[in-house]
């Protein structure tokens, strides 16, 4: 149990947070900053944050819970901000989708302190953003990966690990390196991958046309493409050499599957067809964090 | 209303039409045909058909009616089989996923005969196959693409058109061409890219431990490779040039997304993601064939 969590950023991910935690009577109140003044308003009007603070180091002060829920590529320049507050009793946690370069903002943003700052990578999320969209059902069931370092205090990672759980999650632990060759694996190429088809299609002659066509196939497989732009760059940028190492391994798979066409090679080209409608068929979701992944 | 449906294949798409016929009283029997006599038992006991036949030339007997929903390869040899008992009086539709081919393999099994074939592609399939899932409710509020062609008849035309309304589907008319180039983008080259993704992952060293770490991206990206290694194999190499042509301008896409991202191009990139995003919002399925897209 908490006594006041500082949220740093009250968008879907932290909004969502701060719910769970205090529909699961876990804190007993919530200080939460945003850039923008109005989504701090908001966040306020909806019930998320109890009291606005008029900055991160004012949502630190009296906390012994803070949670970053900000574009990972401004992890740095917030923990430096709120350094001096920081104490080897408080835990601090973030949501962002990469780890290796959240903890090397860590280590320079926050210095000594950084062993209270556990980072947290839950795979949840919504093709939407915005505190609009805060649910505290965002995190249920869903699979948190912690990635703890050599600084990292063991209080604060029970702690994290406790509060995850109590919010119905599962955790695993990972070093930041694996996760981000995982994570480019399964979510970040993914996503390149959907918004370079939206890409292609859209941008043809008669690409709009051949949009109103399109059936659940489009559908499923571009969906993710209308995730957050800024949210996705930093991702891409912050994890560009795994990104990059999927997206030349995937081409070639793709160019070896056109060869096969090209050359009418009928029973390699079912080979390969098959083999990935089996591991398709054999994978099943660990936990899932979204039940909204077909709102359109 | 028709006096006898002959069905030419009772799978997943030949089984739900016949279902979805017969429950809006617009035939009187089915008499259904299928290479294999296990499948047209299993049809017979599921209330799909009503009689079997022992080829595809009985099942045409006495028909007014003849539904061919064969792997687009098998069209020719189907039609050149029943050819010399198809009448002008006689609708013959297909549901096969390319045209282009399907029209050529007509006038080249049918003939004479071949006014009576009217080409169809009912934007709706699941991602399993088999008689075991046909559903009545399959087709229900799908979008269905007619290619009629010069030789195609007015009469045959009209019942095309009033059957699948009848089923509560919106029909649109193209030519075979518009069609393949069409669903090349749209279909076509999203499934080819679904297999690479799937493959691209399942086969890396740590490829099956990534897979535990995936979540609702993952799963939406690649839920068509799952579908039936045989008739997508068929699709890619009736559509080859199409297909080809996608998948050669998505690859540009792609590659235009990794420079920026290899080059630290943050501002371009940004702009790039959001153009997707945007495109992606704007979308709206126009009908929807697949009620079961997230069974995973």
């Amino acid at each position: 149990m908490f006594e006041q969590l500082g949220l740093i950023g009250c968008g879907l991910m932290g909004g969502s947070f701060a719910l769970a935690l205090k529909r699961a009577g876990l804190v007993k109140r919530v200080v939460g900053y945003s850039k923008s003044p109005s989504t701090t308003q908001k966040a306020l009007h909806m019930g998320v944050i109890d009291i606005e603070a008029p900055s991160a180091l004012m949502a630190v002060s009296g906390s012994d819970f803070v949670l970053l829920a900000v574009p990972v590529s401004a992890t740095e320049a917030v923990l430096k901000s709120i350094r001096h507050i920081v104490t080897a009793d408080m835990l601090l946690m973030d949501v962002g989708s990469t780890k290796s370069d959240v903890v090397a903002a860590a280590r320079r943003g926050l210095r000594d302190e950084v062993g209270s700052f556990i980072p947290a990578h839950p795979i949840a999320g919504r093709e939407v953003s915005g505190i609009g969209h805060a649910n505290a059902d965002l995190y249920n069931n869903c699979q948190v990966i912690l990635t703890p370092f050599e600084r990292s205090l063991t209080k604060q990672m029970r702690q994290a690990q406790a509060v995850w759980e109590a919010l119905g999650c599962k955790v695993q632990l990972m070093s930041p390196q694996a996760h981000d060759a995982a994570y480019a694996a399964v979510s970040h190429f993914p996503h390149l991958m959907a918004c370079a088809l939206v890409q292609n299609v859209a941008t043809q002659a008669k690409g709009k046309e051949y949009m109103t066509l399109a059936g659940s196939g489009f559908r499923d497989t571009t969906r993710i493409a209308a995730g957050d732009p800024q949210m996705w760059r930093d991702i891409f940028l912050a994890n560009k050499t795994e990104v990059l190492a999927q997206s030349r391994a995937f081409v070639q798979h793709l160019q070896q599957m056109e060869q096969l066409i090209e050359n009418d090679k009928s029973v390699e080209l079912e080979v390969l067809l098959r083999l990935a409608q089996q591991s398709r068929k054999q994978w099943r979701m660990k936990t899932n964090g979204s039940t909204e992944s077909t709102d359109v």
